[in-house]
């Protein structure tokens, strides 16, 4: 039976602030990317998180991010890459740490936010990151998007790389993702973002200018921080699971 | 041949701050307290200290702290008992991590500052801590005051303890240390300091009345953060070591 | 036409997450609690919530706390009071600069959380929380509880001092607030909450043991944090409104 | 007589950890560029910092970087302007309150480190500097580099403008400063620094390819934050007063 990987951000609370029903999102992904304290992220939570994914079956990802907590790992720091690796290494550390305390361990690694972004280009930070998995924990899979930076970078330090799409965004001609600028970037009907989940797995999506692109995707992305994400994310799980095909982590 | 560790604080630079002279500490100890990144030290300088602990044939050990950068974790803070768990299992991991990827490991816990006072006589945090190291590195031994709360939590939690003492502390007739707000609670003479370092290895010390009480310590902690604490290390390394006894860690 | 304030806490969100339904709770309250970005608030939607208040006719207040987003200032923290004198005037400055800024300004000062618990019985915290007002602010009101440390030291500094009362808090005999430990300390039957913010104006409560005791509050705290605190404000607001009592602020 | 000002970054401890030799900085210079507490300095130290400009007589600027303690500011971070606007404000408003409390004021406003660097050229994030100045404080100079974007912002904002020049920095043919990157970047010599010094207060500078350029600087900036650095601001203030020019702060 064929199968694909839902991976979702997940652990994104922080103190005394909520974000995302965390709940809701592991009934419906194989794959839950844990925030590490950086971005988002209490040890409490993380480990509560770490705990319910376990418990639900679902996979523990790190999910590193810039140290930026009033920025939600989300704006572009310009760091050195031997700290960002360092920074990276610290964060997988602690999360593994937190997972083995709630009975689970980690089995993957994706970054977070504008350090995802940056590293789809950005050779030394991308580098950096390479470097930090390989050196706290090589055997873990990296969670890429395909053709990248952080692809190349993983794949030259002896990685292995897994490939995902995303649920609701739109592709260019070229294989890119729509720039998030641009209004067509995310897919907002339903309808139409289960019928493009169909198509990345059967490896062929339609981009903005209607021609057919070849994707190949180990692991599609959902969103759970809004109800209508969650909502989204279970009927994606249903359409997918119709169609003959196991929801079931790379892992 | 006998043995004694001599242990002291380091990797507790921030940033772009620098704090102690790491390198000249680590001639003289045994064991080395590395901060955690919660009241001081960042991955980078983290790393680096693991690495050059280890280089100098250090043992490692974690030293986490209450979240408080502004404080350096010398302040008291009312915490849930089992956000401290988490909070201590985060820096643990995170430590484990840095430590690995400088060809190293932890090899013991300490706390730090506040939290080490604090878990003297404070049963409910004391308690959270055993349970962390008991979580998340139930083999590592804690680093402990004879006779704490943290003592019997740790024993309790089935933890191994090592109990230290303290190279410029004077000690209350009841074996407990003298508090600091006492003017005559720290030792400031490099012969009496190296006296009573002697009699911690002979088991019995003078208390301030001048009475003799029996002290057990695996442990001596030496401060590295003055010049004056560098060359109070070397001179406590000469002592004992021209005693017939090695400086060696317990780990 | 007699009147009474009625104050809540507000601007406690921060980055990504969003804490509250202030737009909800300026309908109903006359002075607005800000944060100051130490326990909570980034600098934007502090200034978001003064503009906001002001357009609501809703007085300003400075709402400084200990420095500590993860514990969203809820934690005792045993700091050294002069230290805590430059933290409150420091966020008391910044909230000034942001209310000049959105085109109003602080209009009194009611320190947060575990800060506020705290200099009802710590009298050098209470201290220090005064000095800093007195030094930075000296015209400011401070809101503070009956018969407490910081009512004391605010006088002492020279200081005009406001009193509180809770409209969801019971009292003991002795005219304290019951432990929150206790089962009885919140009152959650809207009814009741009503009548005793009734007695309240009155200058009367009934304590949990049914004697009467004589109160005096020039301002009533109420909750916004929750769906259920925003309706019991907007019913309290009612029901002070139809007993021909002005809600307005003292300052 | 004619004047100049010299100004230097101070008040660059936080907590703990110290930096820099204040007090023999302000033996020399005419102006205290104070950090604000994001990228450096914590209450207590911007307050003591504040208090030992005004008894040396030195004038008080405000210091604002990005939030960013880990990097000390001297990392670019793609901030949203509208934040970085609110940022800045918050950090002028904060040092407003302890500059009171210290019995002095903030009398101009000079970026940080990798905002500082970000404004010459960033257009978006040099109108958010420098709306923040012309919202909460907009009677202050804004201390800048010459043909900046921040001194085309100021200017566009109704702010005044004060220019200022580096002790040991490079220029290009163009009248830029030599990147960092280059080799050549940084002058060591001291007695070819105060020679570029005296070069600087004639409005003539020899650039690195040996051509002569004009330059207008109403502020020498000198650094203060190792002995050597202090030692050649006092070299510099001789050499100024020697040449019969007064060193006064613009403020």
């Amino acid at each position: 039976m064929p199968s694909i990987d839902l991976n979702s951000d997940v652990g994104e609370s922080f103190g005394n602030w909520t974000f995302g029903d965390d709940a809701a999102i592991f009934a419906s992904v194989s794959s839950a990317n844990v925030a590490c304290g950086f971005h988002a992220g209490d040890p409490r939570q993380i480990r509560a998180t770490c705990r319910a994914a376990a418990e639900s079956g679902v996979a523990v990802g790190a999910h590193p991010g810039y140290r930026d907590l009033a920025g939600f790992g989300r704006r572009f720091i310009d760091m050195d890459p031997h700290e960002l690796t360092d920074d990276v290494i610290y964060q997988i550390g602690a999360l593994e740490g937190l997972a083995r305390a709630a009975g689970t361990e980690v089995r993957y690694v994706k970054p977070h936010g504008a350090l995802y972004n940056t590293i789809v280009h950005h050779a030394a930070q991308a580098k950096a990151v390479a470097r930090a998995v390989a050196e706290v924990a090589p055997t873990l899979p990296l969670l890429v998007l395909q053709d990248s930076e952080i692809q190349r970078a993983a794949e030259a330090a002896g990685l292995r790389t897994v490939t995902e799409a995303f649920a609701d965004r739109a592709y260019s001609p070229d294989g890119t993702l729509v720039s998030r600028r641009e209004p067509e970037a995310v897919l907002h009907d339903l309808d139409e973002i289960v019928e493009h989940v169909l198509r990345i797995l059967d490896g062929k999506v339609r981009a903005v200018d209607g021609s057919i692109i070849r994707i190949s995707a180990d692991s599609i992305c959902v969103h759970g921080d809004t109800p209508g994400a969650v909502a989204m994310a279970a009927r994606i799980r249903t359409a997918i699971t119709e169609a003959g095909i196991e929801i079931r982590s790379f892992a």
